[in-house]
């Protein structure tokens, strides 16, 4: 860190994270603030206020990206990109994607408290309902901007048949504007975005930082088993067709085969069975599931050794069964000199990085779509994330704001 | 069959069953008649007009048991009682109880036109409310004739919370009557009960008639699984403690050990898992499950068993894990005299009765605490039962209601 750059102030790193916090749904555990909902839409434009008290000019496009810029000074450069997200799964924590909106808040205050003035021109995002919402869709926000988000997109409905485009007008956005939002490719230099690390591999090895070689691919699918209704006292266990059973038994092979890969995760929820009685046998049941890996190839493997699975496993029982894949989404790989940039920085400032995959998907997926991403990882505790007790210590915080702000300052001499 | 009986007239007791099916409910599958629902209501008041035009002397009781006596020609003879019940499960058929009740009014019919005077009074009951409710109770209304329907069981909640008390209450019956629908066991003489099979075994044999030697015993649980609620996109495999993966383990368990056993059967339903969604590993998960048997040991056993499959299935999971056992309900024989007495009934009709276990519930297992009591089964197509498709043909309907008849007569005499 050049000396004339303070520290990170982990005081009023706190404040703010207290004012967020205040915008949570009071329903639900954790700190839930889902994308579109009443808390959501008003901690965004609690972001934009604390955005402009740094300094910032700011603008809320179409879809709810709250965006501030802090002009360059050099009028030929391009942007610098820096954000995260403040939306939460349901029983979420407090610190996923909301340590990348406030750590560069804080930046932007690091550098105009020590009159260091960028080349280029930085802008902070707080992206727009970057967790999977009830539409299916994650990364609406930084969709939008990198032109990614389709008209069919916006039509996706939720399990009550409400879409997309509906939801984003009740939540005060204008879903016709979505053309507007997308950012010209050529104007952007570089993105970086500050994240936990949501996992435990930055915590076993005792480091502080980490940068994102790449994001993984996911494969979403949903396994459906077919079976016949008939009486749980009568019908002999040799003559059924058990729906759940069958299912059982699938969701058994999707954890055997993601554990069969190397640095691989296969996750299963959502499950349905009917009817939902003890003393019929099941004539029908389906559960939702994913999986996840940095290696296109094994993605690529992944879905006929499940359809295989399914196959023999219902054969087994007497069920039909049917497996339906959404659009994949492919690995990303991160930028290798925008990275290596990233490493470089954490090492001034006295770390030694360390290289890893993110399982996690994140707005960078689409932004790298724009310009040269990269990421940096600061650790969760026990790597728990999506849950209420997600944490990373302040003092981890501290050194990833740091890192990212060498690491713009050092992309914006590059 | 003596030669002054007629023999059951099909046509008319087609003419009852479609008069009986207009009772459903409209909104759901099948032959739907949830027991305490508008159509329930409906539909019992309709017996008691069949049972009224047949020349019987109706009451309804407290509880909403519909029952139609036919006084006999001996003040001193006891009750012979006959009947089943007219509710459905969910998407349920038109012949599970609907046939031991149009079967027991036909059996009156036959016997007035026929100018046969029994010594004992007969008494023909529509039982209320015998499928499973929805307060995890079956056999309501014959609970309450047995003196076994406790202020407990009244207390228990539905879903929702209401209690079962107000249930019967919003149906038009009177909980605070349940005392006085108790009978006294000194005055009945002998319970039989035609039903269909809802199971395999006399189509397999090619049988029309089967005598029941004994009813399972059921012993129901719920299996609750308390995993960690993880990133699914960052934990490991290795490190997570995924209660759905689990509960899918635990599932397979009941299957396997119920397969074990011989005629033993195990089922599955109410499958629940927290939170919904596919990116976040499980951090809860049950299911509710039941073991029938007619044989008491192996249901003594099943629950170590059980435990144990899932202590282990749990451990090697990281998940802790519970196993809620509710009352059992212990296996019933069949009276023997009785049993004996049916089989002759079938022989003299032209029918070599098979022998058999029921695997099913029924109001006979409450009745049995108040006199000797007897079954008669006819085939089930296919075993199919709980389902639109249940079916039983029309001929062998009209054998089982002679076998009844035939049964009664010579209970009458004995």
């Amino acid at each position: 860190m050049p000396p004339d750059i303070p520290r990170p102030a982990l005081d009023r790193m706190q404040a703010d994270w207290q004012s967020l916090s205040e915008y949570r749904d009071p329903a639900a555990p954790g700190w839930t603030r889902e994308a579109f909902s009443e808390a959501d839409t008003h901690s965004r434009h609690a972001v934009a206020a604390m955005m402009s008290a740094v300094g910032l000019e700011v603008t809320i496009d179409a879809v709810g990206n709250v965006i501030g810029d802090l002009p360059g000074s050099d009028p030929n450069a391009g942007l610098l990109v820096t954000g995260s997200h403040t939306d939460t799964v349901v029983g979420g924590g407090r610190f996923d994607g909301v340590l990348g909106v406030l750590g560069a808040i804080e930046c932007v205050r690091l550098l105009r408290e020590s009159r260091t003035r960028l080349r280029h021109r930085l802008r902070v995002v707080d992206f727009s309902n970057e967790e999977p919402n009830r539409h299916g869709l994650s990364c609406v926000g930084s969709r939008a901007i990198a032109g990614n988000l389709t008209p069919q997109m916006l039509a996706l409905p939720d399990p009550d048949g409400r879409e997309l485009s509906d939801r984003l007008r009740g939540a005060g956005w204008d879903p016709s504007g979505v053309a507007g939002c997308a950012w010209d490719a050529s104007e952007v230099d570089a993105y970086v975005e500050l994240h936990i690390e949501q996992g435990p591999v930055l915590e076993s090895a005792n480091a502080s930082i980490g940068i994102v070689a790449g994001i993984a691919g996911i494969n979403r699918f949903v396994v459906e088993l077919f079976g016949r209704r008939d009486h749980a006292g009568t019908m002999p266990m040799g003559r059924r067709r058990d729906a759940v059973c069958s299912a059982a038994a699938c969701i058994l092979a999707v954890e055997r085969i993601a554990a069969a890969g190397a640095g691989t995760v296969g996750t299963v929820g959502d499950i349905l069975a009917t009817p939902e009685a003890v003393n019929v046998v099941s004539d029908y049941a389906s559960f939702c599931g994913e999986f996840r890996s940095s290696a296109p190839s094994w993605l690529a493997d992944v879905t006929g050794q499940l359809e295989q699975a399914v196959r023999l496993e219902s054969a087994a029982r007497g069920t039909r069964s049917a497996v339906t894949w959404r659009p994949p989404e492919p690995p990303v790989a991160m930028d290798d000199s925008v990275s290596q940039v990233l490493a470089d920085a954490a090492s001034v400032i006295g770390h030694d990085a360390v290289r890893l995959y993110s399982g996690a998907g994140h707005d960078t997926v689409q932004i790298a779509r724009l310009a040269p991403a990269g990421m940096v990882f600061v650790p969760s505790v026990g790597g728990r994330s999506h849950c209420p007790e997600e944490e990373t210590s302040l003092v981890d915080c501290g050194r990833g704001i740091e890192t990212l702000l060498q690491g713009l300052v050092m992309l914006d001499a590059s």
